[in-house]
């Protein structure tokens, strides 16, 4: 993508409503821009990302066996009747008539939506298990959205719904999803700590919060330092060793009867990005959820509930990602892999090898943000730093004669001067 | 993905509540669910189909050079005070009021909103043209929803907005959306006219809606037979000649009038599924969306939208699309490549056989749906046949013995008899 050709408001001060760095941040690198109090628009940067981050979510979602549909975001009031939350769930539920008076609501989440799918077809033990998932945008109404993405009111929301004939073949389901999120948040570059939660409002007996690192995160967690050293891509992770592993928030955490040796107990601070619950009957009973067993009995399936904040995980990888000079995406999510400068625009000479060079990325495949504009070389470097591309090719007027250009690391700082033959080989092999 | 671990809530009956033949398959096909009137579940095999839709779609956009972003769905009432269409635009609009009784809605269209991202942040006439689109869900609340997806409430819409510093800037970036739309259909296999038409509540000058030719239409057209003939695949369509080629509605269509011989007019039945609006500062005026020209003058840009229904669409793509079994997808839009049936379940050969042709095939990148499942070989094909995919392949015993698989092209009806290695050079190469 050419620069002169894209849009990206990038923004010299930082905004003054913007209390956290995520959301400074998204602000000054053109990322999103604020419609209403908690209600955004997504700018080609920012959006970019949001993809990327969806893209990574719905493999390992797929990779996990969960299938993917969607569900609408308007729902009627009658199904949240049916499981008794209509009326318990408070104002945080943006709730709409239409134009016959009918109640309905713009859903927070989708147990009842997804629990009536299954009651419509599902009948025999046999098309178990089953694990349905969407990645759709909700709307809680908070009392004082803020923080930008992090506690928005329209919110892009990852959510799986797992169905089983039994606790066991639940609490197997359970797992695998625990599974699929400590390797979700892993191939974003982030260490996802998994801590046994309170259910809330989602009800149920089992549930762990996903808590990933980050020096600016909302609260302080304790935990053992196998999960920095676990290789989560490998495929036969050791479920049950890993639930074991210790992990605590600032208010649970007793040094004194801590069961982790000091020298292997870490800490750090955390932001809540996903939320696993297993909640047995609790909708499909009520709703008439069942299926018939392997013994002819009718009997209403177990559940659990799989959350992923996903545009929340966008402020979340910035907080544990950057530095005074703006962002540092990790590769695996950043909007463009490469950001390509030429320094002198006005010369031919320079764009005569910037512009080849970046139709040979492009023809490669490789995603490059060309900034050809003519601008100062100061405010090109500052808006690179600033959107943090994982790497920086320069062409400026002595390498251009030489035939050579310069590449920095956004992340290390790094710089090299290569051939322009070298670099291409580097990015487009 | 194998059958049996898929989602495939297939129907036997033809449902009542359906009038046309894209509502009944796509119910039958277990593509979507009704959640309430208007407001429909996609189900995975509809999604699939509605993703690869939208891909094309965006595809066609960005190489237009329109620029992705996501405007979020609910928006403040102000902003449609301020063109003056809050009023207006009476009871379609889905009206909502937040916990603090702050006026809102759910998006039936975005011109205000992306006005005012552009007033915010575009200040100068180097900056254009500007192209922004997103694919994002929007909300009408029709008086009487029917025909599933084709008119539906809640419905997935592409809309691109133009901005440009004067009308004849303007007016070539409405002619590459033009061309771009042709594309887009061509691209699904779709035959598409593009007819003059009245603006409606969306304002403005110049307008053209593209209609798809489907034998179950909704209207009759009468059309230049050059539009089945031109190569929109190549670079350098001419605009001019397209928007002169003869097109008209029945009611506009004069056989005694027509300007095309009697041997090139052609005639079939249209589906709308664009409509591209030229309208100037209808805009830009009221809401003070003004740049500063080359003579440091300010003055309003010029504005553009162009729609697509992306939801729908797939609803027409199977009026155009089906025969008396079921659906027959275009290949750029098949929610699955091949449809592999093993005949024989519970023979160890066949199964064998089977099994690692799935193997190979996705380890190919082949996008297959596996019927592994012990049901009757009736059973199988007629789902196949039902959900459309647009190659049937089927493992036998006798052929399984012999080394050999039956092909089918679900659109010919076409059989031949092959080897593994045979058919995987076809369709992994």
């Amino acid at each position: 993508m050419r620069l002169s050709r894209y849009f990206l408001p990038v923004l010299k001060e930082v905004p003054a409503e913007a209390e956290i760095v995520s959301h400074q941040l998204m602000l000054r690198a053109g990322m999103i821009q604020q419609l209403q109090a908690g209600i955004y628009n997504w700018l080609p940067l920012g959006w970019n990302v949001l993809q990327k981050v969806e893209q990574i979510v719905r493999e390992e979602q797929n990779r996990a066996g969960a299938i993917e549909i969607l569900m609408p975001t308007i729902q009627p009031a009658s199904l949240w009747r049916e499981s008794g939350r209509y009326d318990a769930y408070g104002k945080e539920m943006l709730r709409i008539k239409d134009r016959g008076e009918r109640e309905m609501l713009f859903g927070p989440t989708n147990e009842e939506n997804v629990t009536d799918i299954f009651r419509k077809h599902v009948r025999s033990y046999r098309q178990l298990p089953l694990n349905l998932y969407h990645i759709q945008w909700k709307f809680r109404d908070e009392v004082r959205p803020r923080f930008g993405v992090m506690r928005g009111r329209e919110f892009l929301m990852k959510d799986a719904y797992s169905f089983d004939l039994d606790i066991e073949a639940g609490a197997a389901a359970f797992d695998r999803m625990f599974v699929a999120y400590l390797k979700t948040f892993k191939r974003m570059g982030l260490t996802a700590i998994p801590m046994r939660a309170e259910s809330g409002p989602i009800g149920g007996n089992m549930s762990y919060e996903f808590q990933i690192l980050a020096q600016t995160g909302e609260s302080a967690v304790y935990f053992d330092q196998a999960f920095e050293e676990i290789d989560f891509s490998a495929d036969d992770l050791d479920v049950a060793h890993l639930k074991q592993l210790y992990a605590a928030a600032d208010e649970l955490h007793d040094p004194a009867n801590c069961p982790v040796p000091p020298e292997r107990l870490r800490s750090g601070r955390g932001i809540e990005v996903g939320h696993i619950f297993f909640f047995g009957t609790k909708y499909s009973a009520p709703m008439g959820a069942t299926v018939l067993g392997p013994d002819g009995k009718e009997v209403p399936v177990e559940m659990g509930s799989y959350g992923i904040g996903v545009s929340r995980l966008v402020g979340a990888l910035i907080e544990a990602n950057h530095d005074e000079k703006g962002i540092v995406w990790p590769e695996s999510v950043a909007p463009f892999r490469v950001g390509l400068i030429n320094l002198r625009a006005d010369d031919e000479l320079c764009r005569g090898v910037a512009d080849d060079l970046y139709a040979k990325l492009e023809a490669a495949k490789v995603e490059v943000l060309y900034d050809d504009r003519e601008e100062r070389a100061g405010a090109k470097f500052a808006t690179m730093d600033l959107i943090g591309l994982p790497w920086q090719v320069t062409v400026g007027p002595r390498g251009a004669k030489a035939g050579t250009v310069e590449l920095k690391s956004r992340r290390t700082g790094a710089v090299e001067e290569l051939s322009v033959d070298a670099l291409l080989a580097r990015f487009a092999a």
